[in-house]
């Protein structure tokens, strides 16, 4: 009936959603210090800056200072997000702080990819035969792939399940040519079309093609269907996702009908330990952080867990009332 | 794998959960307003009022009002809820623009019985017998029973299983002494305690012991596990389900700590019709009416779909580029 997996990783990317989307101006202070909270919580990957261009996102124009002040815990793996070069070379230079692997990124819609790079899917294939042989050169691991839009796409609408298996073929042909191994592939539901049904469909044919290959999962909430396609993917044995605290990066208002925030990571981990899956996470540290980072952004976030309270602390609660 | 329902009703129960909690003043006009609204959408069955004290619930002082003013749609039943013998007489008096239905309620937590009712589970189940009595002598059919706290309960802690099979078993012991049949049962996660996984576990063991009894899911979204419950619950071949327009009755904000919304109409809608599972309901204009009903509590609600728009929308444009 299922095929649940006994532990979840979660990558936790809220603090580069956040600080990348939020108007801000948000203290190089506070960023640090809800990294250094989330670092406490059992989350052992956390994505803390993008190096972009800081006129294009002036919310980044601190990632410097951000990875330089953030307080390393033994343990956890701190990353960054690069778009190009540029990005790529000021993320080496950090490779004290920064774990930096690199990931072969393919698009299963061709419409987004013009819209947002303007470029072919040939043209994408191509550069990432230059930027894997970059990663080389530099001494950066590439294990993982990244497809975007694996689940629908705003320009090109639904997409067969076939062009999925043809990207990670893809992906194998250009790793055996440059000598490398894709262990694990992440199936990112960029623009929110996925239902647990589509993330069944998707992970199910993949699974049956590629056994041995690890799945990840980037799942956005704009449709509120977040949680239900994790859940859908647990079932199907994926064991690994990306999340942002208190949905970082997203907005419960109506209005702002263009963010899109990732599934919300403390209500994730609610539901992976309910479910008696673990996480290695502490929910109630968790909700904790994930309060102190609706008070950084000074506006509510998406995630409900931290309204409603975590059952462990409710079921305390009755225990001491039962002994009392 | 799974047991999906082809088809999947949904009780509205927005304007009832709204209006009794929001703090408002909502003028009567726009509650009616919102009432034809969504009998305009497809749902075919909504709560529109709750006879209730109007001192305790002012919000509900003009249900009389509404109940006169609402445009009856054919096809389309009108149901209030009420809590005692004075309400049910309310009810009554309306039977040309209600359609009451009684229903056998007991709860699967006695400490919340206790702390909500003053009364033991012993209490509560001689009460049922009096209230089937009443409905009998009203020519009020019986033909559902509802478990609260079926999932968990914040005084009693975790439900066993067990407990939900027997209460389906008082229920049946009871409408046997009265010669009725139940047809259906709801099982009411009334404090938010389900996760997808409990779902399955109960609604499981239920249709083991009673494969011909049909269910009803009524899912708080308090822990953000409402669609994913929902989820779970259409893979256990449920098929019916209450929810609130917009989320009607919750509220995004972590403030409101005590608001358990109902899970979402339009996200329900929109998950049943994304994976193929016909619900009657016309998502956009239900979308509109969410937005309706965001107006008329002059508040964000927690709904998703109506922030992030329907996919069908989304088909429709890239077919008109495409073809223009």
């Amino acid at each position: 009936m299922s095929d649940l997996p006994n532990a979840v990783h979660i990558t936790e990317e809220g603090p580069r959603e956040g600080f990348q989307i939020e108007k801000g101006p948000i203290s190089t202070a506070r960023k640090i210090a809800l990294i250094d909270a989330l670092s406490q919580t059992g989350l052992d990957r956390i994505q803390i800056v993008s190096f972009v261009n800081p006129k294009a996102v002036p919310g980044m124009a601190d990632a410097d200072d951000v990875v330089r002040g953030v307080t390393p815990k033994p343990g956890v793996a701190y990353t960054a997000l690069w778009l190009n070069k540029k990005g790529f070379e000021r993320a080496v230079e950090f490779s004290d702080r920064l774990t930096n692997t690199g990931t072969i990124q393919l698009s299963a819609s061709e419409k987004f990819l013009l819209r947002n790079q303007n470029r072919t899917a040939a043209q994408q294939l191509a550069e990432q035969h230059a930027i894997v042989e970059g990663y080389k050169a530099a001494g950066v691991p590439v294990e993982r792939g990244s497809i975007m839009a694996a689940f629908g796409c705003n320009f090109e609408g639904d997409i067969p399940v076939s062009r999925i298996l043809e990207q990670i073929a893809q992906m194998h042909d250009l790793a055996a040519e440059h000598d490398i191994k894709i262990k694990w592939v992440s199936l990112a539901d960029t623009m929110a079309w996925a239902t647990p049904a589509s993330i069944k469909r998707v992970v199910g044919a993949v699974r049956q093609k590629y056994p041995r290959l690890d799945l990840n999962l980037h799942l956005h909430d704009t449709r509120g269907m977040g949680i239900a396609c994790a859940y859908a993917g647990l079932e199907m044995g994926v064991a690994s996702y990306d999340a942002a605290v208190a949905g970082l990066g997203g907005c419960p208002f109506a209005a702002h009908k263009s963010a899109a925030g990732n599934v919300c990571t403390e209500d994730l981990v609610f539901m992976c330990e309910e479910m008696g899956l673990a996480t290695g996470v502490d929910t109630e540290r968790l909700i904790e952080v994930a309060m102190l980072a609706e008070d950084i952004v000074g506006h509510p976030l998406p995630g409900s867990v931290k309204g409603g309270g975590s059952l462990k602390l409710m079921r305390a609660r009755i225990r001491a009332a039962k002994s009392a």
